[in-house]
């Protein structure tokens, strides 16, 4: 391992330079005009993954963005591990806020930022980066190789899961490997055993048949952002609890265990709120931050718009209003049911001066991963060892809808092991990646390997 | 007259394609791009009154808009006709939603269809015409003529203000005639004696410093889009009354005259609903349709934004949202005091854990002109000749702040003889204007110099 880690440590700044190379692709996959980027990206991993030694590469197409397989099964015996990665990324907008441009990386503060220099590409490529080490000084990895990178992750994975499905006798492995989690805090390694679950609604209101004018009409005919506001506003009750029936009634409850783990971790509430620039935060009543983040669905707005919307002023009674509202759920929380609660809801509070259109655009379940196994217990050893700490175990506020397909449909123990901070703006402008946490990854990336070759 | 009329009536194909050249100039006030194209429609107009016949022509500058103003004085001893029109235009979006491009006007169905054919260079165009027919049949206008076309009605008319205060001796008359409202019905030819006033503002609510990631911060940090949406529901109770603490104390209360008035116009709340597409009208209990558009304040939300609002999902929890929310005042409510009340308002309710701007766009009193005079006489005998049908009077939802500006600054009448209908979809797409009401607009700016000179 010596060898594997010193050759590492020694191409830093060249795995810099490819990993630019990557983040320059505008695999932005919600958006029908970057359609043939994502393609040039998932050819760019395919032949990532031929150069650095597997035997078995392929692009399969999906009815949206493809996914690349590769693999190397030189080690018959040992354990097979399957490396999930997504290569589309987050859209860029407000593009004014950025310092540099999204898909310009640079190298500043000791960070790389980018679009995707974190989410998830910065992060996926420590695994490659890896495994090629281990070609390049010990001959082969220890362990069996299957890597699975998609391109709809940030748009809710639509092709994966019948993928995964269809694709069982393929993607057969010991343990799956992610990396797209967050550290508890900095230089806290960290091992992820539970993320939220999502649903991605929109709600359109419509009153008149066409824009008005607000003084000719404006008193007589119902205002589709003011009624959209009073629906939305009727989403939380004074406690900051969501108000759609039945929402709590499948939340597992806290165990005393948890509750006590989640005191260990000590988190100010005074320091969260200054790092993200609020007097007080905000949320349900009678929990911790920890337990809203990680235990506790909760509903947003992601964004909303209806009317004049540019500079200046334009008297318009708006004919529509939109919002898009997302939630996150916990177990043992269903999106299926959850959807049709929240449609039903919303459509019975409506006013009868407005009709409501109620539209599921996607989701995910909540998962937990079970702690106790011998890949939780490498995976916590690698990140000790790459970040010269004890790690932590926590859960997590975001959603990777697909590890529950993974657990369920390979009916494997799956590590989620993650690099980055909650700090590093992914999802936001000026997204980055701090260069000691990439760097500890590509550690942690082969230790992990080494750890496992030993079960 | 009748050799004017008669002129009028056979040049009106002429009159639309000139009408087309002064439309196809898009003269939007907000747009500052579109800065350079209101220096070109002022110069059009400036043309335009020379070629007619004034014989004095300037173009006042402004640190907006330019001003054009126009005269003729050739009667002295008889009374001066002070014309005001605006020669800008509302912004024209959403543009897909328009049949054809706005700046490119087309007749069809009898109508002449494009931004501005009626709001506002549709109708003030009648009073050039007419003018114009009296120099090419009769040798000149029965009365003194002067014209005043400002470029920044839409935006509120920030520096016609002034001007009026300053140039009170230039603008000096008996009567000002103004085309910028609409007619009670079709076929009902309409003198309005009563406006709204407007008052136009900005919220904006910051939570985060940055935008977040929705689950990796959602239940912690405040959203600001379900805080604004809390905020716009909390401007109306259930009676859709507006909450703004001493926002009706100045309201004056109808009178049992006007109220009867009112009811004799037989408005059918479901004809009306469904020339709209609503199923239900909505508006303050209490007060009919009429006097929800007429005589009471409104508020409506003209615009609101935030977060992600392409097509797709992004799970964005967003660091800001903005809502722009304007009030339609009636006398004698004073904008400015209301602007007070609904800042320190929205600042009361507003949660500690956002922060709140609130800003004001611009405002304008709500005016009523006298109805017993010559002018107003003179008026209603004009449009009467000229639909062939007795002229009703009525009151008005909409804003022209400039009239009450008129009224107190030159202390004279004003004729507010509007040609156009609500349903016209002005600042709407498709906006347009009936080719029969160009028409008897014409006739009517034709009688009325004719009706004034008598007296």
């Amino acid at each position: 391992m010596e060898n594997v880690i010193n050759y590492l440590n020694s191409n830093i700044s060249n795995y810099l330079e490819e990993l630019k190379e990557y983040i320059r692709i505008p695999s932005i996959s919600t958006l029908e005009t970057h359609k043939d980027e994502m393609i040039r990206c998932s050819e760019y991993i395919a032949n990532t993954f031929r150069t650095i030694g597997m035997t078995r590469v392929e692009i399969f197409p999906t009815e949206g963005h493809p996914i690349v397989y590769g693999e190397w099964l030189g080690k018959p015996g040992k354990p097979t591990v399957l490396i999930y990665g997504h290569y589309d990324v987050q859209p860029v907008d407000p593009l004014n806020l950025w310092d540099n441009p999204p898909f310009e990386p640079i190298i500043k503060d000791e960070k790389i930022f980018a679009r995707g220099a974190n989410d998830n590409k910065g992060q996926n490529f420590t695994h490659i980066k890896s495994v090629e080490a281990f070609f390049k000084t010990v001959g082969e990895p220890p362990v069996n190789i299957k890597y699975i990178f998609e391109g709809e992750e940030e748009i809710g994975s639509g092709n994966l899961v019948p993928f995964l499905k269809e694709k069982q006798d393929l993607l057969k492995c010991d343990v799956v490997l992610i990396s797209d989690t967050s550290m508890y805090a900095e230089d806290v390694p960290t091992i992820t055993y539970g993320l939220r679950g999502l649903l991605y609604m929109e709600v359109e209101v419509t009153a008149a048949n066409r824009d008005l004018h607000s003084g000719s009409y404006g008193g007589a005919v119902a205002n589709p952002i003011n009624e959209l506001a009073k629906i939305i506003s009727q989403l939380h009750d004074k406690n900051q609890k969501v108000t759609i029936p039945n929402f709590y009634k499948d939340v597992l409850k806290l165990s005393k265990q948890e509750k006590d783990n989640f005191k260990r971790l000590k988190l100010s509430d005074k320091e969260y709120a200054k790092e993200v620039g609020v007097k007080v935060l905000q949320g349900e009543k009678n929990f911790t931050t920890l337990e809203r983040l990680w235990v506790r669905p909760t509903l947003d707005c992601n964004g909303i718009i209806g009317g004049f919307t540019e500079k200046g002023a334009k008297t318009v009674l708006p004919s529509k209003a939109l919002a898009k509202i997302s939630m996150r759920l916990v177990p043992n929380q269903n999106p299926e049911k959850i959807a049709k609660e929240f449609t039903k809801y919303i459509k019975k509070i409506a006013p009868k001066c407005v009709s409501v259109d109620v539209r599921t655009l996607h989701y995910g379940s909540p998962a937990m991963v079970p702690i106790n196994n011998n890949a939780m217990k490498a995976g916590a050893s690698a990140v000790s060892k790459a970040f010269g700490k004890k790690a932590v175990f926590i859960r997590e506020g975001g959603s990777i809808p697909i590890i529950v397909d993974f657990v369920n449909q390979l009916k494997t123990p799956a590590v989620l092991m993650g690099f980055g901070l909650d700090s590093d703006n992914i999802h936001s402008p000026n997204e980055h990646f701090l260069l000691k946490n990439f760097k500890n990854g590509l550690l942690a990336s082969a230790y992990f390997l080494d750890e496992l070759s030993k079960f």
